[in-house]
């Protein structure tokens, strides 16, 4: 109330409250229908006693993962925040330490998010098991409702706590400075990226060392069937799905929208400062909330339909949601932004646009289409020629999207540079504006992919259960449908999250540059072409560590099925249980103790940068990282998205166990860890570095050697 | 004379008439004994007529590729000619063609030291074949000094062209702006280095089709050993040990050397007007005239002794080269540059240091060390975490390379600015200048370093001649010693290659932004960052190209020699030669057809970005493509030699037809194409953008649409 007085006083729009009110309604409207969800399904039946106990098994196995998962996180980050507090708050006397805080807070939001989402996508599954014993479209209602469960809590988190951290603030120091108030709750950014981070690359490791390992001692060793409960690791596998396809690309996501919405308002603020509109500070939020709202709604189309393929619905559900939110930012941007607003409308879809032609350009290369089909083909002669034609599909793969991507950018910034001519503000702060708005729109989809994405362990995971329960009345058709439509998803969603974080990752370089005030980086001066040519190197250095970890953590996977084969009697004939859990814990285990190293190169390599380069060399690095990251993320998922397709086409044309289908599997499995761990976790890596930068920019300015000029 | 003369009147040097002679002399003494050379060798006993027969078959593939090649490089050239004369050289008036007249100059150089290398290595090999059924050391030597003639050749050759042509212009115009001579001649640079993207990238697609052909089918489907006679892709195999690593990395080195010459000229330039030291001017052709001698003298340090390891006598070699090199340099340097030209000494010391420390590091992940046993030993588990530790080693290897380079780069800038404060040049200006002599002192090693390289393919066809004509006096000792040595310098040799290009492609960004004259490329400016991310696409979208032409090509191989078995009656006992010819053709047709798309990528794809976006943006795009280039030359070129050795190691332990090293056959025909092909083509690929730009760099300055701010 006294917030919106504020407003009222200080700017020229009429009925702000308006605004302002859909923020916390859209909350409410979110986490109420999240909770409903979660009951509804709770509330149904789970089916057999075997499928129960499977069900319990995978949802005691992913409790095991995130409590292990929260330990460790939480004790390094209590650290950095007592880093933190000392470094910027304390020898800045900031008084109360926002920027410590505000870096708990993103931390904890980001687990809560990711917990809840793991509690929908975990009891949905075994919900959708049963259901498919009677039913072809109730399965994928459910699976789906779990989905959304994810996608909007999720944004309705990162909403939370932007817009709470940014009231909360205000009510504490009143109205002056209010443009400085995203500077100060950076530190949110920084924890939720670090939080995904490590939930990213556990998850990854944890799922693919599963995946891994259950593959290649079950099905090449020992000759069982996917998700056999004979096999030990079956029930890490599908814990796996949850942990890393769901907890993980959540956490990726939410760091994504959160980076992004205090990076607008730092951008934000200072056209706040020349216009006096209030607007310019808001608007990120406010069109946030008011994207989740028309994702709600959007959502609403996805009504599974007898003879219509899964894929075919959930598509409905994007399509209705892209819509309502292009029509919702219409009035939004309009009526917030004042006169010749209607170009940052326009810029604010090249976002939207480029986010759906991503979309088309990734299913055309990792769908059932001509790469993915020569891939196969190639398969003929062998593994090797599997392989050499799945990378060059990867590599090819980055041209289009970093087109589109750099279209929208180019596109966003040329409609702001005239809208700042037309209104009179200084071209340069309108285009990088525009560049905002675009980054706004393409985020706005979050919700809505999240929740396809979310759909697609569920489905796993249904399948997983199903198999695991030797329940028959489900017809592989309707498991196969189930289970094509979550891979399709789940590429889509790679490339939403990859292109997302390419815009977001250039949205914080130029908070950076605000937060610094710098405005030159010169590539001709060494420290700069330095600066960027190590953070070129970033993402390979990483992606090493990455695919390192999963080969030694899988390694220990195998080693301990081969292990139970051996030393359990009667395993193979199923006589006896295989122990279940000692597998969980391995993976949980390993996952921990492998995210350390890569996250710390990425966590040190900035500051390291920053203080013997100085800032510009910082900024340069930025780049590199976010240049050669984007190609290594996009070549290495849709690499690893293709070859998994390729082994799918043979299956489906009965190939199975032919010499040409074999050499499909080594290429599944050397996508296995490029797709799931690596690849994913650069979304990540592209961000954190630019909030690591933005934090510790200030002691650049004040520490740098400069080594170099 | 007239140009003693002239210099003398205009520089405060004494005795310069001794340092120019340095040049022609200096190319006297190298072209006269590479003649020697072949003369020597052609003049020994090339063995059995079996041998002779065989020895027959590699010389007329060679010839016939050779042929077929310059048909179409010279086609494409010539058209290229005419497009330079009338874009550059008639619409600026300049009289005489300069700009086109170089280009063909350049590629024909080029195209030339090639064939002179191709003589010498495909004479040598015979005759060091026969020369291991009598002794151990001499085949050593003589495949020693068939390298030696390419190392030495391509120096001299680049040199007589970039000196030839800097006296031919000088002669026609006088004096007056011999500064601006460099700029002029710079079509030299661009013409050597589309002629080196032929060599490399033709040559790597036919040798890596023949080989990938060769193994597949033979060794895997029919069960043959290597290199033998009944396989008809064999003799096609042999062929690309020659075009693929012999003229192929001496095109590349050619055009590094040549266009190292060229651009630090253009920079030196500018610093002869300001101090009207001639000598900055001269200094990199001059230097690069005593280095050679040094190098000539050093390359006596190779003398082989029996009971020693081949790879010790070519270490010798390097290292005594090295050392001579070093003192040379010294006395060249604080002659010619005047007062406090110690620094600059120190500074081209940095760059040699760094040749050397790259190829310790080489040799660590790639010889007989950790990170190959890893691979190994994670063949235990099948091709794929065969090569998921691989590529994880490959990426890893870009760390330290890069790191050291970057030191020099650094080291030599700061070195610079010294001698500029201390000599009253600009800092900036100084520092440049700096970098250009740490990559003078690096490139000085190209002459024993392709000495080395070549010494490679010439021991393996040594190999091929006497497994495919059944000479059995060899002991396998032998054979396998002069084997080993030659992966060593073939891996030694690409991180070289690789770090010289880089240090020259960054070299030459230099003589850009001094040719379109604007001094800040600013990230922060939309167009600029569009243009560095586009351009760090582009190696991606070319390695993509790439593996995919080697893919095609080499299926076009498997289909005629599967033909081959099938129709040729007897021909798997031996009964009936097989069609080798055929092969031959069937590579060099597709190399022809494969390398044109992907050159046309690297060709058109700076002049897009310059016409549309501008010259900064330009500019941008070069670093991009540096960038990101060197990471995947470094992974791949690293990858690929690590599985080869890896499987090697396989062999020696006696696990050769185990599963495991059947995993790492995959794994090892993984990287044929990444190391062979892809990864030393965009060595080429960095310089080639460069000196796209450089020579079109005024056309973007009138003609640039600037689309994006």
């Amino acid at each position: 109330m006294m917030f919106v007085r504020l407003l009222r006083r200080d700017t020229v729009v009429q009925g702000i409250e308006l605004y302002i009110a859909v923020i916390p309604v859209s909350i409410a409207i979110a986490i109420g229908l999240a909770l409903y969800l979660i009951w509804r399904i709770t509330r149904m039946d789970p089916g057999t006693e075997k499928m129960k106990q499977i069900h319990k098994a995978i949802r005691q196995g992913s409790h095991a993962y995130l409590k292990r998962q929260y330990k460790v996180v939480l004790a390094i980050l209590s650290l950095i925040t007592v880093v933190l507090y000392f470094l910027i708050d304390y020898t800045h006397n900031l008084g109360v330490p926002y920027v410590a805080l505000s870096f708990m807070m993103g931390t904890v939001s980001s687990l809560l998010a990711g917990y809840v989402s793991m509690e929908a996508a975990t009891r949905a599954n075994v919900m959708a098991a049963n259901a498919a014993r009677r039913s072809q479209t109730k399965p994928l209602s459910i699976a789906f409702q779990g989905g959304l469960v994810l996608g909007i809590t999720v944004v309705a988190m990162s909403l939370l706590g932007v817009a709470g951290l940014f009231y909360l603030y205000w009510a504490a120091n009143g109205w002056r400075n209010v443009e400085k108030i995203p500077e100060l709750i950076m530190g949110y950014g920084f924890g939720a990226s670090l939080a995904a981070l490590f939930a990213q690359l556990g998850g990854g490791i944890y799922t693919k060392a599963a995946d891994v390992g259950a593959d290649l001692v079950g099905k090449i060793e020992a000759g069982i069937p996917e998700d056999d409960p004979r096999n030990p690791a079956t029930v890490a596998d599908n814990v796996g799905d949850n942990v890393g396809d769901c907890a993980g690309r959540g956490a990726d996501l939410f760091e994504s929208i959160s980076a992004e919405n205090i990076g607008s308002m730092i951008i934000g603020g200072g056209l706040f400062m020349a216009t006096q509109n209030m607007f310019f500070l808001l608007y990120p939020i406010i069109a946030r909330a008011i994207g989740l709202i028309a994702t709600i709604f959007g959502a609403m189309a996805v009504r599974p339909k007898e003879n219509e393929a899964p894929i075919a619905s959930l598509r409905k559900g994007l399509i209705v949601s892209t819509i309502l939110i292009a029509i919702a930012l219409y009035f939004a941007t309009t009526q917030m932004l004042g006169p010749h607003s209607e170009l940052l409308y326009y810029a604010s879809l090249t976002g939207l646009i480029a986010a759906i032609a991503i979309e088309v350009v990734t299913e055309y290369y990792t769908g059932e289409h001509k790469p993915v089909k020569e891939i196969a083909e190639a398969a003929r002669t062998g593994p090797a020629t599997n392989i050499h034609i799945g990378l060059s599909v990867g590599m090819e793969a980055t041209a289009l999207p970093i087109i589109l991507v750099l279209i929208a950018l180019a596109a966003s910034y040329v409609l702001g540079t005239q809208y700042g001519q037309l209104t009179g503000i200084d071209p340069h702060t309108g285009g990088v504006y525009g560049t905002v708005t675009a980054t706004i729109g393409m985020l706005s989809l979050t919700g809505i992919i999240l929740a396809m994405d979310g759909y697609g362990p569920i489905a796993d995971n249904t399948g997983g259960i199903i198999e695991m329960s030797g329940v028959e009345e489900v017809s592989s058709e309707t498991l196969d449908a189930l289970d094509a439509a979550g891979n399709t998803t789940k590429a889509l969603a790679k490339g939403f999250a990859m292109g997302s974080a390419a815009m977001a990752a250039l949205l914080l370089f130029q908070a950076y540059v605000d937060i610094v005030k710098i405005d030159i980086f010169n590539l001709i001066m060494p420290s700069t072409l330095i600066g960027l040519i190590v953070g070129a190197m970033i993402p390979f250095l990483f992606s090493s560590q990455a695919i390192k970890a999963v080969g030694r953590a899988a390694q220990k996977m195998i080693d301990e099925v081969r292990r139970q084969f051996r030393e359990i009697p009667g395993i193979l004939e199923g006589k006896n249980p295989p122990d279940y859990a000692k597998c969980v814990e391995i993976s949980t285990m390993a996952a921990q103790k492998e995210m350390i190293a890569p996250s710390l190169i990425i966590l040190v390599s900035p500051i390291i940068t920053g203080l013997l380069l100085g800032p510009i060399a910082a900024g340069a690095f930025l780049i590199g990282v976010t240049a050669s990251g984007i190609m290594l993320a996009f070549t290495q998922n849709t690499a690893g998205a293709a070859w998994d397709n390729a082994k799918k086409i043979l299956e489906k044309i009965g190939e199975k166990g032919s010499e040409q289908h074999k050499a499909t599997v080594v290429g599944d499995t050397v996508g296995d860890p490029m797709k799931d761990t690596a690849g994913p976790s650069i979304h990540v890596v592209l961000k954190l570095v630019n909030n690591v930068a933005i934090v510790f920019g200030a002691l650049f300015l004040l520490y740098a050697l400069y080594l170099v000029p």
